[in-house]
């Protein structure tokens, strides 16, 4: 069976000194590799109802995006302020130095859809909880979370509890 | 038939007084019509024999993940300045105001390799004028380009002539 850990590159001291960033690109450049993780996350989503999938920008996308397609669903965006031209609702959060925002259109989820958040990498969790308040603040239901890459250290999950997390990866 | 047009917004003076602001979340979000669309795309690069699809940050990678996972293709990432962790070329170009740089990385394409870049818009065709350069340094061929939408007073063509264009949009 295909080892999705084979097509992650691990480079020291990036973006800044002792750091190991976990880099997803092999992956996504690989036909088999890219096409095994969408499957997978789409089977988590199918057993769970999913009928919109969500995903932030920018690298949300990318695994949100061919989810959505095999799923059959649309994708809806959280993008960072002032991006969406329509009515929206915000969310603020804390990142490790300062503040950062996620937006999404109001009339993007209707109320009792079953999402599926997506991104690339659970970290220390913020992200992943302002699109969940945003996706319930318009009465959608988060069937369950998808990532890549969990990093296991930063402890995202206690930000998420209660909520079904799919990791494809941990380090 | 689906039109696709049904599925665009039309947003006056967004970013700024003047511009109408194409908005075309409610096709991503839109189960049939965001099949449709990478259903067109990716026969279009079917056509062409397309082995790797490249999108823009950010929407270029909603419309061309999609569209690799049915080709069954990767997809590379050409990212802003200092995103991608290892050694990377990189492209300059102008925007409106000032400019701006698009980065891929150096192994992200194979000599000879064809491939398909993506995005949402065609407006000055600046950012496209980039990767192209960008997949043409490490020796891809550029087999097509797809965009959802071409804004023809823009003349984007213009920049890329010579190249097999799709858009599936135009306004």
């Amino acid at each position: 069976m295909l080892d999705l850990n084979d097509y992650i590159t691990s480079i020291p001291d990036f973006p800044e000194k002792g750091v190991i960033f976990r880099d997803i690109t092999p992956l996504w450049g690989d036909p088999k590799a890219y096409a095994e993780a969408t499957r997978r996350i789409t089977h988590f989503a199918k057993m769970r109802d999913v009928n919109v999938v969500v995903g932030p920008e920018s690298r949300g996308f990318l695994v949100g995006a061919p989810v959505a397609n095999e799923l059959g669903t649309g994708i809806v965006l959280a993008r960072k302020p002032g991006k969406l031209p329509r009515e929206t609702v915000s969310e603020k959060y804390t990142l490790e130095y300062g503040e950062a925002a996620l937006e999404m259109h109001k009339d993007a989820i209707k109320p009792g859809e079953k999402v599926l958040i997506t991104d690339d990498l659970l970290a220390t969790g913020g992200t992943i909880a302002a699109a969940i308040k945003l996706v319930e603040s318009l009465g959608g239901i988060v069937a369950g979370l998808a990532f890549m890459i969990e990093l296991k250290d930063l402890n995202g999950r206690e930000k998420l509890e209660g909520y079904d997390i799919l990791s494809l990866m941990s380090y």
